[in-house]
């Protein structure tokens, strides 16, 4: 299992404009071969930011990376450049390896 | 739902230990309220440390605060400090609300 997140830092004010993008979009995501879930997450806010992680796990970090070089990944992300002015700088890559699950 | 995460900065050379700690610990925080999944994630490698994050899942905020107020939590975190030699610094909390969920 693999989780990758992206940070992204939405200016002050901004939010519902960012939630709307992600709200709104199409999603394509959930047909490619070994994903297993996405998540928006807002998390704390700072003095000029509010900070959003988008969160998808996958079966596998190797489903990952063949999904970044899909044509599903090139659409996705096609007018992503146009919500520059929502964040403050560019967003953070983390990807990370599920090592232990524990569940009730 | 809500999903609380500590980033913790492991010295580089101790990341075994650190995992030793984690898969060793007993758990008791799937008797608590609310509790829907922990899971343990590593991440990036930089130069001097291996970040590290702590992910749990909770039902909502107010299920995540009442254990935090808990003789568990207490009882979870009361040899915390031992570990203190393996990071670079204190863990960094972020607590995140869901505010969407895509499935397959």
């Amino acid at each position: 299992m693999y989780i990758a997140m992206n940070r992204f830092r939405v200016k002050t004010g901004s939010e519902p404009d960012f939630e709307a993008v992600w709200l709104n979009r199409e999603v394509h995501i959930t047909k490619e071969e070994g994903f297993v879930e996405f998540r928006l997450l807002r998390g704390p806010q700072h003095e000029d930011h509010t900070l959003y992680v988008s969160h998808t796990v996958w079966a596998s970090e190797q489903h990952f990376v063949a999904w970044t070089k899909s044509q599903a990944f090139r659409d996705a992300h096609k007018d992503a450049g146009q919500n520059k002015p929502l964040y403050l700088g560019p967003p953070h890559f983390e990807g990370f390896a599920v090592i232990q699950t524990v569940t009730p």
